[in-house]
Protein backbone atom coordinates (compact mmCIF):
# COMPACT_ATOMS: atom_id res chain seq x y z
CA UNK A 1 0.00 0.00 0.00
CA UNK A 2 1.32 3.36 -1.20
CA UNK A 3 0.81 7.02 -0.24
CA UNK A 4 -3.26 7.87 -0.52
CA UNK A 5 -3.67 10.59 -3.24
CA UNK A 6 -6.96 12.53 -3.71
CA UNK A 7 -8.49 12.38 -6.89
CA UNK A 8 -11.89 14.04 -7.93
CA UNK A 9 -14.18 13.09 -10.84
CA UNK A 10 -17.53 14.52 -12.31
CA UNK A 11 -20.90 12.79 -11.92
CA UNK A 12 -24.39 13.87 -12.66
CA UNK A 13 -26.50 13.95 -9.34
CA UNK A 14 -28.72 11.12 -10.57
CA UNK A 15 -25.94 9.30 -10.63
CA UNK A 16 -24.40 10.40 -7.35
CA UNK A 17 -27.21 9.61 -5.46
CA UNK A 18 -27.92 6.27 -6.33
CA UNK A 19 -24.15 5.57 -5.88
CA UNK A 20 -24.79 7.13 -2.02
CA UNK A 21 -27.92 4.65 -1.89
CA UNK A 22 -25.49 1.83 -2.99
CA UNK A 23 -22.71 2.33 -0.14
CA UNK A 24 -24.97 2.56 1.98
CA UNK A 25 -27.08 -0.52 1.41
CA UNK A 26 -24.03 -2.34 0.99
CA UNK A 27 -22.49 -1.24 4.66
CA UNK A 28 -19.56 0.44 2.81
CA UNK A 29 -17.57 2.73 5.59
CA UNK A 30 -17.51 5.35 2.43
CA UNK A 31 -17.54 5.99 -1.11
CA UNK A 32 -13.95 6.05 -1.48
CA UNK A 33 -13.85 2.63 0.09
CA UNK A 34 -16.57 1.58 -2.38
CA UNK A 35 -15.25 2.97 -6.13
CA UNK A 36 -12.13 1.51 -4.98
CA UNK A 37 -13.59 -2.21 -4.40
CA UNK A 38 -15.17 -1.67 -8.69
CA UNK A 39 -11.70 -0.49 -9.86
CA UNK A 40 -10.70 -3.36 -8.05
CA UNK A 41 -12.96 -6.30 -9.14
CA UNK A 42 -12.47 -4.46 -13.15
CA UNK A 43 -8.61 -4.83 -12.98
CA UNK A 44 -8.56 -8.35 -11.78
CA UNK A 45 -10.94 -9.64 -14.37
CA UNK A 46 -8.42 -7.51 -16.93
CA UNK A 47 -5.50 -9.38 -15.80
CA UNK A 48 -7.23 -12.67 -16.30
CA UNK A 49 -7.93 -11.71 -19.96
CA UNK A 50 -4.84 -9.75 -20.74
CA UNK A 51 -2.39 -12.84 -19.84
CA UNK A 52 -0.44 -11.22 -16.63
CA UNK A 53 -0.11 -13.55 -13.50
CA UNK A 54 -3.20 -14.29 -11.50
CA UNK A 55 -4.33 -16.12 -8.74
CA UNK A 56 -6.86 -18.74 -8.91
CA UNK A 57 -8.75 -21.16 -6.56
CA UNK A 58 -9.77 -24.63 -7.99
CA UNK A 59 -12.39 -26.55 -6.22
CA UNK A 60 -13.15 -30.36 -6.78
CA UNK A 61 -15.11 -32.64 -5.75
CA UNK A 62 -14.25 -35.90 -6.30
CA UNK A 63 -15.27 -39.75 -5.59
CA UNK A 64 -12.14 -41.46 -3.77
CA UNK A 65 -12.91 -44.66 -4.00
CA UNK A 66 -12.75 -44.71 -8.19
CA UNK A 67 -9.50 -46.23 -8.90
CA UNK A 68 -6.00 -43.96 -9.51
CA UNK A 69 -8.14 -40.75 -9.34
CA UNK A 70 -5.66 -39.56 -6.43
CA UNK A 71 -2.79 -40.40 -8.32
CA UNK A 72 -3.98 -38.57 -11.80
CA UNK A 73 -4.92 -35.59 -9.65
CA UNK A 74 -1.47 -35.31 -8.23
CA UNK A 75 0.15 -36.31 -11.92
CA UNK A 76 -2.15 -33.44 -14.03
CA UNK A 77 -1.03 -30.92 -11.24
CA UNK A 78 2.81 -31.61 -11.93
CA UNK A 79 2.64 -32.32 -15.26
CA UNK A 80 0.94 -28.10 -15.12
CA UNK A 81 3.33 -25.41 -15.87
CA UNK A 82 1.15 -23.46 -13.05
CA UNK A 83 2.69 -22.99 -9.99
CA UNK A 84 0.64 -24.45 -6.66
CA UNK A 85 0.66 -22.23 -3.34
CA UNK A 86 -1.20 -24.66 -1.12
CA UNK A 87 -3.87 -27.16 -1.59
CA UNK A 88 -6.04 -28.79 1.19
CA UNK A 89 -8.50 -31.56 1.04
CA UNK A 90 -11.47 -32.05 3.26
CA UNK A 91 -13.35 -35.41 3.75
CA UNK A 92 -17.09 -35.02 2.85
CA UNK A 93 -18.40 -38.38 3.62
CA UNK A 94 -17.30 -41.76 2.96
CA UNK A 95 -17.19 -41.84 -0.69
CA UNK A 96 -16.63 -38.45 -1.37
CA UNK A 97 -13.93 -35.69 -1.00
CA UNK A 98 -13.68 -32.20 -1.47
CA UNK A 99 -10.35 -30.23 -2.13
CA UNK A 100 -8.96 -26.62 -2.67
CA UNK A 101 -6.12 -25.58 -5.04
CA UNK A 102 -4.60 -22.26 -5.48
CA UNK A 103 -2.71 -21.72 -8.39
CA UNK A 104 -0.36 -18.99 -9.10
CA UNK A 105 0.35 -18.29 -12.87
CA UNK A 106 -0.96 -17.21 -16.18
CA UNK A 107 -5.49 -16.97 -16.32
CA UNK A 108 -5.35 -18.97 -19.78
CA UNK A 109 -3.21 -21.74 -18.39
CA UNK A 110 -5.27 -22.19 -14.73
CA UNK A 111 -8.46 -22.71 -16.83
CA UNK A 112 -6.75 -25.19 -19.04
CA UNK A 113 -5.72 -26.99 -15.58
CA UNK A 114 -8.85 -27.11 -14.54
CA UNK A 115 -10.77 -28.56 -17.82
CA UNK A 116 -8.11 -31.11 -17.40
CA UNK A 117 -8.78 -32.25 -13.98
CA UNK A 118 -12.48 -31.77 -14.52
CA UNK A 119 -12.96 -34.53 -17.08
CA UNK A 120 -10.71 -36.99 -14.73
CA UNK A 121 -13.02 -40.34 -14.14
CA UNK A 122 -14.23 -39.74 -10.79
CA UNK A 123 -14.22 -35.78 -10.19
CA UNK A 124 -17.48 -34.95 -10.30
CA UNK A 125 -17.14 -31.03 -9.92
CA UNK A 126 -14.71 -28.36 -11.01
CA UNK A 127 -15.00 -24.88 -10.21
CA UNK A 128 -12.51 -21.50 -10.47
CA UNK A 129 -12.35 -18.31 -8.36
CA UNK A 130 -10.86 -16.17 -10.51
CA UNK A 131 -8.91 -14.10 -7.75
CA UNK A 132 -5.29 -12.17 -8.31
CA UNK A 133 -1.94 -11.87 -6.46
CA UNK A 134 -3.00 -8.14 -5.36
CA UNK A 135 0.47 -6.93 -7.36
CA UNK A 136 -1.10 -3.29 -9.08
CA UNK A 137 -4.55 -3.62 -7.62
CA UNK A 138 -3.40 -2.15 -3.61
CA UNK B 1 -29.67 13.84 -17.18
CA UNK B 2 -29.19 16.23 -14.71
CA UNK B 3 -26.41 18.35 -13.53
CA UNK B 4 -22.66 17.48 -13.06
CA UNK B 5 -21.45 17.62 -9.59
CA UNK B 6 -17.83 16.86 -8.54
CA UNK B 7 -16.83 14.08 -5.88
CA UNK B 8 -13.57 13.22 -4.65
CA UNK B 9 -12.07 9.93 -3.76
CA UNK B 10 -8.60 8.98 -2.16
CA UNK B 11 -7.07 6.19 -3.56
CA UNK B 12 -3.32 4.55 -3.24
CA UNK B 13 -1.06 6.09 -5.82
CA UNK B 14 -0.37 3.11 -6.85
CA UNK B 15 -3.99 1.78 -7.88
CA UNK B 16 -4.09 5.43 -9.46
CA UNK B 17 -1.61 4.19 -11.28
CA UNK B 18 -2.75 0.86 -12.65
CA UNK B 19 -6.68 2.54 -13.36
CA UNK B 20 -4.96 4.96 -15.25
CA UNK B 21 -3.66 2.42 -17.32
CA UNK B 22 -6.79 0.95 -17.88
CA UNK B 23 -8.33 4.32 -18.59
CA UNK B 24 -5.56 4.24 -21.52
CA UNK B 25 -5.99 0.68 -22.75
CA UNK B 26 -9.46 0.80 -22.75
CA UNK B 27 -9.88 3.80 -24.90
CA UNK B 28 -11.85 5.95 -22.93
CA UNK B 29 -11.54 9.70 -22.76
CA UNK B 30 -10.98 10.76 -19.32
CA UNK B 31 -10.67 8.92 -15.76
CA UNK B 32 -14.27 10.18 -14.91
CA UNK B 33 -16.06 8.40 -17.70
CA UNK B 34 -14.53 5.02 -16.70
CA UNK B 35 -15.34 5.28 -13.36
CA UNK B 36 -19.05 6.09 -14.34
CA UNK B 37 -19.26 2.85 -16.49
CA UNK B 38 -17.76 0.74 -13.29
CA UNK B 39 -20.72 2.21 -11.08
CA UNK B 40 -23.44 2.08 -13.93
CA UNK B 41 -22.20 -1.43 -14.24
CA UNK B 42 -22.89 -2.31 -10.73
CA UNK B 43 -26.27 -0.56 -10.01
CA UNK B 44 -27.48 -2.41 -13.17
CA UNK B 45 -26.41 -5.76 -11.53
CA UNK B 46 -27.86 -4.74 -8.16
CA UNK B 47 -31.32 -3.73 -10.17
CA UNK B 48 -31.45 -7.18 -11.16
CA UNK B 49 -31.19 -9.07 -8.07
CA UNK B 50 -33.54 -6.18 -6.04
CA UNK B 51 -36.63 -6.62 -7.50
CA UNK B 52 -36.26 -3.61 -9.34
CA UNK B 53 -37.72 -2.65 -12.78
CA UNK B 54 -35.24 -3.68 -15.21
CA UNK B 55 -35.01 -3.68 -18.87
CA UNK B 56 -33.63 -7.45 -20.85
CA UNK B 57 -33.04 -8.23 -24.25
CA UNK B 58 -33.90 -12.06 -24.57
CA UNK B 59 -32.46 -14.36 -27.65
CA UNK B 60 -34.35 -17.27 -29.07
CA UNK B 61 -33.15 -19.22 -31.77
CA UNK B 62 -35.93 -21.73 -33.13
CA UNK B 63 -36.38 -24.40 -36.07
CA UNK B 64 -39.81 -22.96 -36.89
CA UNK B 65 -40.66 -26.32 -39.06
CA UNK B 66 -41.05 -27.80 -35.29
CA UNK B 67 -45.11 -27.45 -35.80
CA UNK B 68 -46.83 -24.92 -33.22
CA UNK B 69 -43.27 -23.20 -32.14
CA UNK B 70 -44.32 -19.82 -33.25
CA UNK B 71 -47.82 -19.73 -31.65
CA UNK B 72 -46.85 -21.63 -28.25
CA UNK B 73 -43.83 -18.73 -28.46
CA UNK B 74 -46.07 -15.60 -28.94
CA UNK B 75 -48.47 -17.41 -26.10
CA UNK B 76 -46.06 -17.49 -23.66
CA UNK B 77 -45.17 -14.18 -24.68
CA UNK B 78 -48.72 -13.02 -24.01
CA UNK B 79 -48.97 -14.79 -20.46
CA UNK B 80 -46.20 -13.71 -18.98
CA UNK B 81 -46.69 -10.39 -16.88
CA UNK B 82 -43.62 -8.86 -18.63
CA UNK B 83 -44.07 -6.16 -20.93
CA UNK B 84 -42.71 -6.58 -24.43
CA UNK B 85 -41.01 -3.39 -26.38
CA UNK B 86 -40.43 -4.79 -29.22
CA UNK B 87 -39.97 -7.95 -31.04
CA UNK B 88 -37.55 -8.46 -34.21
CA UNK B 89 -37.32 -11.61 -36.16
CA UNK B 90 -34.48 -12.42 -38.71
CA UNK B 91 -34.69 -15.31 -40.85
CA UNK B 92 -31.17 -17.18 -40.26
CA UNK B 93 -31.70 -20.31 -42.72
CA UNK B 94 -34.52 -22.38 -44.51
CA UNK B 95 -35.23 -23.75 -41.08
CA UNK B 96 -33.62 -21.37 -38.30
CA UNK B 97 -34.94 -18.29 -37.00
CA UNK B 98 -33.37 -16.09 -34.74
CA UNK B 99 -35.70 -13.50 -32.75
CA UNK B 100 -35.05 -11.27 -30.26
CA UNK B 101 -37.61 -9.73 -27.63
CA UNK B 102 -36.79 -6.75 -25.52
CA UNK B 103 -38.96 -6.52 -22.26
CA UNK B 104 -38.97 -4.70 -19.15
CA UNK B 105 -40.17 -5.85 -15.78
CA UNK B 106 -38.78 -7.51 -12.89
CA UNK B 107 -35.34 -9.67 -13.40
CA UNK B 108 -37.20 -13.06 -12.01
CA UNK B 109 -39.93 -12.68 -14.17
CA UNK B 110 -37.96 -12.00 -17.33
CA UNK B 111 -35.58 -14.76 -16.25
CA UNK B 112 -38.53 -16.99 -15.63
CA UNK B 113 -40.14 -16.28 -19.15
CA UNK B 114 -36.63 -16.97 -20.69
CA UNK B 115 -36.39 -20.47 -19.38
CA UNK B 116 -40.52 -20.88 -20.37
CA UNK B 117 -39.66 -20.36 -23.85
CA UNK B 118 -36.07 -22.19 -23.85
CA UNK B 119 -37.67 -25.69 -22.64
CA UNK B 120 -40.30 -25.23 -26.32
CA UNK B 121 -39.73 -27.70 -28.55
CA UNK B 122 -38.70 -26.56 -31.35
CA UNK B 123 -36.05 -23.46 -29.71
CA UNK B 124 -32.54 -24.42 -30.01
CA UNK B 125 -30.96 -21.84 -27.82
CA UNK B 126 -32.10 -18.76 -25.66
CA UNK B 127 -30.22 -16.46 -23.87
CA UNK B 128 -30.42 -13.11 -21.85
CA UNK B 129 -28.88 -9.81 -22.63
CA UNK B 130 -29.15 -8.35 -18.46
CA UNK B 131 -29.46 -4.46 -19.01
CA UNK B 132 -31.04 -1.59 -17.52
CA UNK B 133 -33.98 1.08 -18.27
CA UNK B 134 -31.42 3.72 -17.58
CA UNK B 135 -33.36 5.01 -13.96
CA UNK B 136 -30.84 5.94 -11.58
CA UNK B 137 -27.95 5.47 -13.80
CA UNK B 138 -28.09 8.60 -15.77
CA UNK C 1 -33.33 -30.85 -38.31
CA UNK C 2 -32.16 -34.65 -39.59
CA UNK C 3 -33.41 -37.86 -38.74
CA UNK C 4 -33.32 -38.92 -34.97
CA UNK C 5 -30.85 -41.43 -33.78
CA UNK C 6 -31.54 -43.40 -30.80
CA UNK C 7 -28.36 -43.39 -28.29
CA UNK C 8 -27.58 -44.68 -25.13
CA UNK C 9 -25.59 -43.93 -22.00
CA UNK C 10 -25.26 -44.82 -18.71
CA UNK C 11 -25.25 -43.54 -15.43
CA UNK C 12 -25.29 -44.14 -11.60
CA UNK C 13 -28.79 -44.42 -10.21
CA UNK C 14 -28.70 -41.55 -8.06
CA UNK C 15 -27.92 -39.52 -10.90
CA UNK C 16 -30.53 -40.73 -12.59
CA UNK C 17 -33.40 -39.42 -9.88
CA UNK C 18 -31.75 -36.36 -9.66
CA UNK C 19 -31.34 -35.86 -13.76
CA UNK C 20 -35.35 -36.93 -13.46
CA UNK C 21 -36.23 -34.56 -10.81
CA UNK C 22 -34.69 -31.15 -12.46
CA UNK C 23 -36.67 -32.76 -15.66
CA UNK C 24 -40.01 -32.65 -13.73
CA UNK C 25 -39.24 -29.34 -11.99
CA UNK C 26 -38.17 -27.53 -14.86
CA UNK C 27 -41.42 -28.68 -16.73
CA UNK C 28 -39.63 -30.61 -19.41
CA UNK C 29 -41.68 -32.86 -21.53
CA UNK C 30 -39.25 -35.81 -21.49
CA UNK C 31 -35.07 -36.16 -20.37
CA UNK C 32 -34.05 -36.42 -24.09
CA UNK C 33 -35.32 -32.86 -24.68
CA UNK C 34 -33.19 -31.96 -21.28
CA UNK C 35 -30.22 -33.38 -22.26
CA UNK C 36 -30.39 -32.39 -25.67
CA UNK C 37 -30.64 -28.44 -24.18
CA UNK C 38 -27.68 -29.10 -22.51
CA UNK C 39 -25.80 -30.36 -25.04
CA UNK C 40 -26.83 -27.05 -27.30
CA UNK C 41 -25.86 -24.77 -24.38
CA UNK C 42 -22.52 -26.43 -24.36
CA UNK C 43 -22.13 -26.26 -28.09
CA UNK C 44 -22.64 -22.92 -28.36
CA UNK C 45 -20.34 -21.60 -25.40
CA UNK C 46 -17.64 -23.43 -26.92
CA UNK C 47 -18.33 -21.60 -30.16
CA UNK C 48 -18.02 -18.38 -28.89
CA UNK C 49 -14.40 -19.69 -26.97
CA UNK C 50 -13.30 -21.53 -30.32
CA UNK C 51 -13.90 -18.75 -32.90
CA UNK C 52 -16.37 -20.06 -34.85
CA UNK C 53 -19.28 -17.64 -36.23
CA UNK C 54 -21.37 -17.33 -34.07
CA UNK C 55 -24.93 -14.78 -32.93
CA UNK C 56 -24.73 -12.60 -30.44
CA UNK C 57 -27.35 -9.73 -29.76
CA UNK C 58 -26.43 -6.56 -28.40
CA UNK C 59 -28.29 -4.13 -25.75
CA UNK C 60 -27.13 -0.79 -25.93
CA UNK C 61 -28.74 1.50 -23.44
CA UNK C 62 -28.10 5.44 -24.37
CA UNK C 63 -29.18 9.38 -23.98
CA UNK C 64 -29.68 10.68 -27.32
CA UNK C 65 -29.46 14.51 -25.97
CA UNK C 66 -25.86 13.35 -25.57
CA UNK C 67 -24.18 15.19 -29.16
CA UNK C 68 -23.37 13.34 -31.84
CA UNK C 69 -24.06 9.36 -30.19
CA UNK C 70 -26.38 8.20 -32.70
CA UNK C 71 -23.75 9.06 -35.73
CA UNK C 72 -20.93 7.52 -33.42
CA UNK C 73 -23.16 4.49 -32.77
CA UNK C 74 -23.56 3.98 -36.76
CA UNK C 75 -19.85 4.71 -37.31
CA UNK C 76 -18.91 2.11 -35.07
CA UNK C 77 -21.01 -0.67 -36.11
CA UNK C 78 -20.10 0.39 -40.13
CA UNK C 79 -16.38 0.65 -39.35
CA UNK C 80 -16.98 -3.35 -38.03
CA UNK C 81 -16.36 -6.35 -39.55
CA UNK C 82 -19.21 -8.17 -38.22
CA UNK C 83 -22.40 -8.41 -40.13
CA UNK C 84 -25.46 -6.43 -38.50
CA UNK C 85 -28.65 -8.74 -39.39
CA UNK C 86 -31.01 -6.41 -37.79
CA UNK C 87 -31.46 -3.27 -35.13
CA UNK C 88 -34.62 -2.51 -33.22
CA UNK C 89 -34.83 0.82 -31.85
CA UNK C 90 -37.59 1.73 -28.48
CA UNK C 91 -37.43 4.95 -26.80
CA UNK C 92 -37.59 4.33 -22.98
CA UNK C 93 -38.29 8.15 -21.73
CA UNK C 94 -38.01 11.86 -23.04
CA UNK C 95 -33.93 11.11 -23.22
CA UNK C 96 -33.17 7.21 -23.13
CA UNK C 97 -33.19 5.21 -25.59
CA UNK C 98 -32.50 1.54 -25.96
CA UNK C 99 -31.41 -0.31 -29.25
CA UNK C 100 -30.98 -4.20 -29.89
CA UNK C 101 -28.51 -5.36 -32.07
CA UNK C 102 -28.26 -8.75 -33.75
CA UNK C 103 -24.73 -9.60 -35.39
CA UNK C 104 -23.28 -12.33 -37.10
CA UNK C 105 -19.54 -13.18 -36.46
CA UNK C 106 -16.76 -14.05 -34.62
CA UNK C 107 -17.34 -13.61 -30.87
CA UNK C 108 -14.16 -12.00 -30.61
CA UNK C 109 -15.22 -9.30 -32.64
CA UNK C 110 -18.57 -9.08 -31.50
CA UNK C 111 -17.20 -8.47 -27.83
CA UNK C 112 -14.88 -5.72 -28.94
CA UNK C 113 -17.76 -3.86 -30.99
CA UNK C 114 -19.17 -3.98 -27.69
CA UNK C 115 -16.54 -2.21 -25.80
CA UNK C 116 -16.07 0.35 -28.42
CA UNK C 117 -20.14 0.83 -28.21
CA UNK C 118 -19.98 1.39 -24.52
CA UNK C 119 -17.25 3.57 -23.70
CA UNK C 120 -18.91 6.44 -26.05
CA UNK C 121 -20.41 9.31 -24.03
CA UNK C 122 -24.06 9.10 -23.95
CA UNK C 123 -24.11 5.17 -23.71
CA UNK C 124 -25.30 4.30 -20.45
CA UNK C 125 -25.13 0.28 -20.41
CA UNK C 126 -24.08 -2.16 -23.27
CA UNK C 127 -25.19 -5.97 -22.60
CA UNK C 128 -24.73 -8.92 -24.96
CA UNK C 129 -26.53 -12.03 -25.18
CA UNK C 130 -24.45 -14.35 -26.56
CA UNK C 131 -26.52 -17.07 -28.85
CA UNK C 132 -25.77 -19.13 -31.76
CA UNK C 133 -26.65 -19.01 -35.83
CA UNK C 134 -28.12 -22.74 -35.17
CA UNK C 135 -25.82 -24.56 -36.89
CA UNK C 136 -24.59 -27.38 -35.87
CA UNK C 137 -26.40 -27.71 -32.48
CA UNK C 138 -30.18 -28.62 -34.24
CA UNK D 1 -21.75 -44.41 -6.42
CA UNK D 2 -24.86 -46.67 -6.99
CA UNK D 3 -25.38 -48.82 -9.27
CA UNK D 4 -24.95 -48.43 -13.17
CA UNK D 5 -28.05 -48.26 -15.30
CA UNK D 6 -28.52 -47.58 -19.10
CA UNK D 7 -30.68 -44.59 -20.25
CA UNK D 8 -31.50 -43.86 -23.93
CA UNK D 9 -32.19 -40.77 -25.34
CA UNK D 10 -33.19 -39.39 -28.90
CA UNK D 11 -30.97 -37.07 -30.58
CA UNK D 12 -31.09 -35.79 -34.77
CA UNK D 13 -27.80 -36.99 -36.33
CA UNK D 14 -25.89 -33.25 -36.71
CA UNK D 15 -26.53 -33.06 -32.94
CA UNK D 16 -25.18 -36.06 -32.38
CA UNK D 17 -21.82 -35.53 -34.96
CA UNK D 18 -21.59 -31.94 -32.83
CA UNK D 19 -21.54 -33.87 -29.75
CA UNK D 20 -18.97 -36.40 -30.74
CA UNK D 21 -16.79 -33.52 -32.13
CA UNK D 22 -16.84 -31.97 -28.43
CA UNK D 23 -16.01 -35.61 -26.85
CA UNK D 24 -13.30 -36.30 -28.67
CA UNK D 25 -12.07 -32.00 -28.65
CA UNK D 26 -12.33 -32.21 -24.87
CA UNK D 27 -10.47 -35.41 -24.39
CA UNK D 28 -13.32 -37.70 -23.02
CA UNK D 29 -12.72 -41.22 -22.40
CA UNK D 30 -16.23 -41.25 -23.91
CA UNK D 31 -20.09 -39.59 -24.20
CA UNK D 32 -21.47 -40.82 -21.48
CA UNK D 33 -18.77 -39.32 -19.03
CA UNK D 34 -19.38 -35.98 -21.10
CA UNK D 35 -22.94 -36.03 -20.66
CA UNK D 36 -22.05 -36.51 -17.08
CA UNK D 37 -20.71 -33.81 -17.08
CA UNK D 38 -23.26 -31.43 -18.36
CA UNK D 39 -25.86 -32.94 -15.98
CA UNK D 40 -24.18 -32.58 -12.72
CA UNK D 41 -22.60 -28.93 -13.74
CA UNK D 42 -26.44 -28.43 -14.27
CA UNK D 43 -28.03 -29.96 -10.84
CA UNK D 44 -24.76 -28.28 -8.86
CA UNK D 45 -25.80 -24.43 -10.75
CA UNK D 46 -29.65 -25.34 -10.02
CA UNK D 47 -28.53 -26.18 -6.38
CA UNK D 48 -27.01 -22.66 -5.03
CA UNK D 49 -30.28 -21.06 -6.87
CA UNK D 50 -32.65 -23.58 -4.85
CA UNK D 51 -31.19 -22.99 -1.68
CA UNK D 52 -30.03 -26.84 -0.98
CA UNK D 53 -27.16 -27.28 1.12
CA UNK D 54 -23.95 -26.52 -1.19
CA UNK D 55 -20.32 -26.13 -0.93
CA UNK D 56 -18.44 -23.11 -1.84
CA UNK D 57 -14.86 -21.83 -1.71
CA UNK D 58 -14.11 -18.24 -0.91
CA UNK D 59 -11.02 -17.06 -1.97
CA UNK D 60 -9.31 -13.73 0.06
CA UNK D 61 -7.06 -11.55 -1.31
CA UNK D 62 -6.20 -9.10 1.55
CA UNK D 63 -3.20 -6.63 3.01
CA UNK D 64 -2.64 -7.89 6.38
CA UNK D 65 -0.63 -4.12 7.33
CA UNK D 66 -4.20 -3.22 7.71
CA UNK D 67 -4.81 -2.63 11.38
CA UNK D 68 -7.41 -5.37 12.44
CA UNK D 69 -8.43 -6.87 9.71
CA UNK D 70 -7.40 -10.42 10.36
CA UNK D 71 -9.43 -9.99 13.38
CA UNK D 72 -12.51 -8.69 11.74
CA UNK D 73 -11.81 -11.67 8.95
CA UNK D 74 -12.05 -14.38 11.77
CA UNK D 75 -14.97 -12.63 14.01
CA UNK D 76 -16.69 -12.43 10.41
CA UNK D 77 -16.64 -15.82 10.18
CA UNK D 78 -17.53 -16.85 13.73
CA UNK D 79 -20.90 -14.68 13.42
CA UNK D 80 -22.03 -16.53 9.99
CA UNK D 81 -24.06 -19.22 10.18
CA UNK D 82 -21.92 -21.32 7.77
CA UNK D 83 -19.86 -23.94 8.51
CA UNK D 84 -16.07 -23.66 7.54
CA UNK D 85 -14.88 -27.01 6.76
CA UNK D 86 -11.02 -25.88 5.81
CA UNK D 87 -9.55 -22.41 5.71
CA UNK D 88 -6.01 -22.40 4.28
CA UNK D 89 -3.65 -19.32 4.41
CA UNK D 90 -0.57 -17.98 2.26
CA UNK D 91 2.12 -15.37 2.14
CA UNK D 92 1.95 -13.54 -1.08
CA UNK D 93 4.61 -11.24 -0.37
CA UNK D 94 5.62 -8.71 2.52
CA UNK D 95 2.46 -7.00 2.32
CA UNK D 96 -0.24 -9.11 0.25
CA UNK D 97 -2.35 -12.21 2.09
CA UNK D 98 -4.19 -15.41 -0.01
CA UNK D 99 -6.77 -17.22 1.94
CA UNK D 100 -9.01 -19.69 0.92
CA UNK D 101 -11.91 -20.66 2.86
CA UNK D 102 -14.30 -24.02 2.20
CA UNK D 103 -17.75 -23.75 3.31
CA UNK D 104 -20.80 -25.53 3.46
CA UNK D 105 -24.01 -24.20 3.49
CA UNK D 106 -26.85 -22.07 1.49
CA UNK D 107 -25.67 -20.78 -1.60
CA UNK D 108 -26.89 -17.54 -0.36
CA UNK D 109 -25.89 -17.38 2.75
CA UNK D 110 -22.08 -18.01 1.71
CA UNK D 111 -22.98 -15.62 -1.12
CA UNK D 112 -23.93 -13.09 2.45
CA UNK D 113 -20.67 -13.63 3.59
CA UNK D 114 -18.90 -13.22 0.76
CA UNK D 115 -20.10 -9.66 0.46
CA UNK D 116 -19.22 -8.94 4.16
CA UNK D 117 -15.86 -9.97 3.97
CA UNK D 118 -15.23 -8.12 0.88
CA UNK D 119 -15.60 -4.85 2.21
CA UNK D 120 -13.85 -5.00 4.86
CA UNK D 121 -10.84 -2.42 4.94
CA UNK D 122 -7.81 -3.96 4.03
CA UNK D 123 -9.45 -7.00 1.86
CA UNK D 124 -8.24 -6.39 -1.95
CA UNK D 125 -10.36 -8.63 -3.40
CA UNK D 126 -13.05 -11.73 -3.06
CA UNK D 127 -14.12 -14.52 -5.44
CA UNK D 128 -16.18 -17.41 -4.50
CA UNK D 129 -16.26 -20.98 -6.32
CA UNK D 130 -20.14 -22.84 -6.46
CA UNK D 131 -19.43 -25.87 -6.04
CA UNK D 132 -21.17 -29.12 -4.25
CA UNK D 133 -21.04 -31.14 -1.41
CA UNK D 134 -21.40 -34.40 -4.19
CA UNK D 135 -24.81 -35.13 -2.87
CA UNK D 136 -27.23 -36.02 -5.24
CA UNK D 137 -24.68 -35.56 -8.47
CA UNK D 138 -22.24 -39.20 -7.85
Amino acid sequence: MSDLTRVSLSLDQSLLDSLEQQVAKKGYENRSEFIRDLIRDHLARDQWLSGEEVLGTLTLIYNHHQRGVSEKLVEEQHHSGEHILASTHVHLSHEICAEMIMLRGSGSGIIKLTNALKQLRGVLHASLAMSTTGKDIS
